[in-house]
């Protein structure tokens, strides 16, 4: 962390501030110049809140050097989180795709997507029970019913499922769930973050509409904060000015992540765009960036879905699309293998 | 509402979804073009579900013409709503400064506060009680301990207080709160908003980091359709790519909001440019651009506050803030009533 | 285009503005409601200037069905555009790597790139002679003297070069440059779009920092609209509020390119992520969303660079990048080729 | 400047780096911790190219500390600086409205319209001669006709006048121009920026539409930097996800530039909402924030105007507009200066 001095600063209060930051088992170390004082404080800052000291009055500017994350840092974590739920993995070399419809709607609906999902490749079932919709007049979801559907599609399929969590009380319906997912306007939820990080469950935690890769990442901390470290973290589009698509899909996220953070990290293009049309090519680059899974959108009936049937792809158009991921996943992987012996 | 068809649009589907559209209540107006056809579609169209339409394979795009929501619209409710709670009015030409400090810290900083703010025409008392923190290693609030002590300073001072819910559960400690704020990462969150719209007491709803003036509204209709309809909109900053002020205050927000609502539209300064050197001259600018109040940020010793201090301004500098505002107030209003009577 | 007309609208006023539509062939439907009367018309809308008709008295809104632009569009011109320079095709199925450093230093360095990047794959060279830099205190290109290496390093190794122009003065030196680039900035520069649309070369136009896809698209139509219909798109990074990487890279305009236009669009990770290490996963993943190409900057030195050295990676990285994206596009192929056998 | 090195540098490279910083006269404060070693520079920065130290091998990051502009800086030039055109003022406390029609259109319009606004205070004209549209199927202005007719009205009323620039070649036309303007969209268009820096002419600089502050004060100073220092910082809305207005007016921006700058600063409500029923409550809070004028756009029938008639103003709608701004200021100004009196 830097600390950035006023000119003339007052030496009392300078010496408070550096005693305080000492008593935090931090170092400091000073350049002065003609027009600023700089310190630059060495430890463990993570601790520090970094709003008080721009606060004080001799502080002209405060700036991290470090991230205020840890148990997502992949410096201090370096090896792939792996992260494995009824034989599914994800993270670490192991590519996952979640698919299922938007939300649940009758058994017939989520047990013939089931076995047409699974039947193409995917590793896990998603659909909604309680839907966050922006009008109060719109479809909410079938609540705890959807859930007990959930559970008849896995007994029928074996696949593992997620769904999403809306508020902290309907946790108790959501013992028998798979992978509990996060909503992207639930993401700095932080309450909710906490309770999540006392069970033992994975959590599927999607990127808020305006959050940046940091902020997402503390989101992870504070769940992993309390013990749980099993964060799937998923990027579905971002708030920008294009109307084009619904959001902007941050495939970047991916290699920044990879980098920053240990955690899995999987793309949801049905959201991102908005468009059944635009699903298979932000899917295919996903892969193609890095990402360790796909949670994707299927319904039977796109146009008879009862919300975001636009966004949803045909089981049909679903197999051709893993077929695309699988072959290009492994022309990649050929080459780096082959990269990898050369280099030994 | 208007639907554009595509091209060569099977005569079957168009039946079933004309006919599906006339059971809503809803009359069809068609103009045929030789690239496209448009159906008008005339009536209350807030119960239609504007994403099930749009995935129809028949249909090209579908446009809103009316707003989706009804409770908050000023077209179905032309007059301004008036809240008033232990005496102190806001809207409806009702100015309310609400003040205090970002957390509750002891009982003898926020009474300080309050009888300071109050001598300076404060009418009502802020403090933070849960605080919203992106890192779980910050400071998170006093609890029930801060509200128990802002009702303190209620006591002393008769300002009715207002104070951030962050959980549902917390609900039952809100009990003898005058005004329940609901926070920016919250405006979403639909299980609350519902909640809320079931008690009776007025909601301050801040706008989202990144939500459309449309969305606040809409999460404004959630409260109020479940009967609450005392509901005061806060403006405080949305996300951009500027970085000199935390986030960039829409004062523009003010007049769409009264063109589109009957709600009262108060401002945060403080929370939006984050520092205190631009409070005064961005409360003056709300106030001049018809807002119906300021929430703001004071602490009698910013630098040591406990949470976000660099964004407080002293009670010195809020006794002038408050003066300019009331003279620039009374100064507009002059000519307005000069205006008003010579057009009689 | 749909015309929203004021409830009671006066009959004269709206007579005026209907022969004024139909003045212009288009003809009007009408449809009327309670609240509103809506006008649709039909015929070729590219011409009416909408903000005219916003202005109107009577008018409540005006929206656009059609899109605002013709010769860009794909439905007056299903097939792709394919581009050709000395040899060097891009576009309809033909991917073409542009490769080289931000900025041309010396005739070593050019050639040496030159030759380095051909020998990997790249069929055009790229290299910077008039570099727009925010600050007017750095290097700013070597101009004119740029230009001649440039052909020189074209002499060598036969590649077509590709280079930015700055201001309309400059034209004069871009006679013998094969690919004219006009940058972010000016993108919407509409004299030199209109300028450049009357020369005979290709021109790659990418897309301002914060510009919509629409308005790209228009900015392609003001050169081809002059006669030059040789546009290819480049997509930069858009400006978001995400500070991990430079600027957000919206792969996704990729598939909306693709559908609204027939015109080439290829991708340029280095600018839009700011740093080498993304360089090769944004890479593929343009590829596998269906670019047609890649603008990639590369150095044979990054930390010596002119400019720009963190986005540059070496000709070894170049190397295994152009060999990967090589492997997923073949395999990405043989199940397109399959597929569409099957289909048959 | 602050700059980070990666864990375990080579000793070698770092000599060489710090030997190289020596030579631009600056000296190198070190700070070493078990993470990383941080270093201080001080001395002027503004000369350092961050980019070249950022792509070293051996640096993790570069941050500055100080701002990179030096002509503008309020550091280097504390007083308000005060621009005159004819006996019209502006900055330094002196308040200028500029008001007028968005085009040009006939010898009656701009001298109907130039008496009205100077009669209702306003103290300089505006009007576009050549107008940057999205569509090269729109009205482009009538060019250096539109020139004449603005002499002829500044004949008329004596109004100095202000105009848009939208190439270099135009230059000639502008040589009885009073006031240049560069629009949002050649705000980094840096070859026009350095031309304009050697002219002796106020120059009205409008903010990029998604340029931060900081890279708008860097565009002053290109101009600056060629010895013209007369140079108005216009503030027009920028972009965001916002669209209930056509921009989102960032009036933060204001106490940013007179904290940080000392150039004049003014507001285009106009362009920035997009609409004329947000135009006055705009106006009124750009004034009470501090701005040193506005510009306006004035048109005798707006629902006629030739471009942008929805967010153009009657001369009645201007004449209040006017009188709520002075009453507004001269109330803000009797507080101060019995402040600044009660300080002595």
């Amino acid at each position: 962390m830097i600390i950035v001095l006023k000119q003339n600063t007052d030496k009392k209060q300078y010496d408070k501030l550096a005693q305080w930051l000492r008593g935090m088992n931090l170092s400091l170390h000073e350049s002065s110049g003609m027009h600023s004082t700089i310190i630059g404080l060495v430890g463990d800052t993570s601790v520090v809140d970094i709003d008080l000291i721009g606060a004080m009055d001799i502080v002209e500017s405060v700036k991290r050097i470090q991230e205020p994350f840890k148990a997502a840092n992949r410096k201090f974590h370096p090896p792939d989180t792996v992260i494995e739920t009824r034989g599914a993995k994800i993270g670490g070399g192991n590519f996952c795709i979640i698919a299922g419809p938007c939300s649940v709607e009758t058994e017939e609906q989520i047990c013939l997507i089931a076995r047409e999902v699974k039947k193409s490749g995917a590793l896990m079932l998603r659909g909604g029970a309680f839907k966050p919709r922006t009008s109060p007049y719109s479809f909410q979801g079938l609540g705890g019913d959807g859930i007990e559907l959930l559970l008849k599609a896995r007994a029928e399929t074996g696949l593992p499922i997620v769904t999403e969590i809306m508020d902290l009380n309907q946790l108790g319906m959501f013992d028998d769930v798979d992978v509990i997912q996060v909503g992207a306007r639930n993401m700095q939820n932080f309450q909710m973050l906490k309770e999540l990080g006392r069970i033992k469950k994975p959590i599927l935690l999607k990127r808020g509409l305006s959050s940046t890769i940091e902020e997402w990442l503390m989101s992870a901390e504070y769940i992993m904060a309390g013990g749980n470290t099993d964060v799937i973290l998923c990027e579905r589009g971002i708030r920008t000015f294009e109307t084009a698509t619904r959001n902007t899909l941050d495939l970047s996220a991916i290699p920044v992540i990879k980098e920053k953070s240990h955690l899995p990290v999987i793309i949801d293009p049905s959201h991102a765009t908005g468009y059944a049309k635009y699903v298979e090519s932000m899917s295919i680059a996903a892969a193609a960036a890095g990402a360790d899974g796909l949670i994707i959108e299927v319904h039977n009936n796109p146009a008879a879905a009862w919300c975001d049937g636009q966004q949803s792809i045909t089981p049909e158009a679903f197999h051709i699309l893993n077929e695309k991921v699988c072959a290009m996943r492994s022309a990649l992987e050929s080459i780096d293998t082959r990269l990898a012996s050369a280099s030994l």
